[in-house]
């Protein structure tokens, strides 16, 4: 049974120079780095914030990704960067993304992570984290 | 029907320090990079070099990403990074790719690319560029 | 004879995930495309958006760079990056870039760049680009 | 008094589509990353590799840089970056760098480097990191 939980996050993004190719538009790496940059204000409003993790003892690597780039980015674009989290993880932590510019959809993405104790293996998802997401259970 | 094809290419990629973050290991956003440099490798095997695509007036953009990290790569390692093209494409062309750290997989990915004209829209696989893929064919 | 001007402008920056190495710090090489940010804003308060120098034909590569890295910065800091120009240009631009974390200095750089005319060579800074600087002549 | 030394190497660097920027050119910050590729393979050829330093409990931060320059390099281009010390370093370490295509100086810069220690302060560098020099010195 999986238990449905609702979090949802935006980030604004204003795109860097650098961050574009020779083709004119956003290199395709860059877009997980925005993806990263959602995520960690995700935890942030969750009340979690990505740092504590760390100090705790795990990391939360990446271990899946998929992703629809449906059109191009630009330099100095403005975008809105969505991160969202739909279930409550019984293991690997799933969060959905979307990027628009003014209303219209660039890119879906999904990453998938796993709790991993530092100088160790995967493990479960801290109980402090899962509680914290609690409340967010519908 | 789908016609088969099989052209495979391997390029060395030995890890940049800048390509690591602070969990110590590879940056997730950093594969895709490497994937770039084995598809423009892939591509000079196959006998139509990728500056090619451009100088006759296409890109070939990403639009969609797929992967899986099952293991981490670390600053310094000898890595082999390889591209596949196993379907003569009819409209996108699809680039499976494999990173190895002596034998052992560290990821699996695919990416789909679009044939798009400059200045305009997504068009089919130029008839030179498809050609050049008919060697291949099994 | 220099006509001194004063024009400064700062951005907010938290440092990426991404931006950090395996030495558990920001690589030195984005605190670049920081001070490039910075400047791009600059340009945007001065009331010549980085976007109309490309409209108009011209390109505003880097020729120069220089900096000192006086502390780290971490993954999640808040950050000011400043950028300034002194001097009514009249060949090159200098930007002077200072960064800082709740006011302790953690870099202070600058960068050179030349007007570059679109398919062609270095040029003068255009008059219109010039004119925009005039009110700030002290 | 100074002591001259003299090592010096070169490594081959093929120019990465996500190099590139939107001006064309490869951005004014990947080159501090193929620097310190050539910094790495340095040390390699000096018999002290970069890990090491690590490994016995030091960093090497960049402290200084500074650089000019002077053409594009482009998408798959094949260029040549060489990396020189030298001067013994009494306390900070200098790297001076030379970025050249088929003989055609692109760029020329330099990196001071500290000695640190994990969790500590600026040090001198290591006794043994200085003795691979000594065969060097001219």
């Amino acid at each position: 049974m999986i238990s449905h939980i609702m979090i949802r996050n935006k980030v604004d993004i204003r795109v860097r120079y650098a961050e574009t190719d020779v083709m004119g538009v956003v290199h395709h790496a860059h877009y997980w780095v925005w993806c990263e940059v959602a995520r960690v204000a995700l935890m942030d409003v969750m009340g979690y914030p990505y740092k504590r993790i760390e100090v705790e003892g795990f990391y939360l690597p990446v271990v899946e990704l998929q992703a629809k780039y449906r059109a191009s980015a630009y330099f100095d674009d403005d975008l809105s960067v969505w991160a969202e989290i739909q279930e409550l993880p019984r293991s690997r932590v799933e969060i959905i993304y979307a990027i628009e510019r003014q209303g219209k959809r660039l890119f879906d993405g999904s990453s998938r992570h796993a709790f991993v104790r530092k100088g160790g293996g995967v493990c479960k998802p801290p109980r402090a984290w899962l509680e914290v997401l609690m409340p967010y259970v519908t």
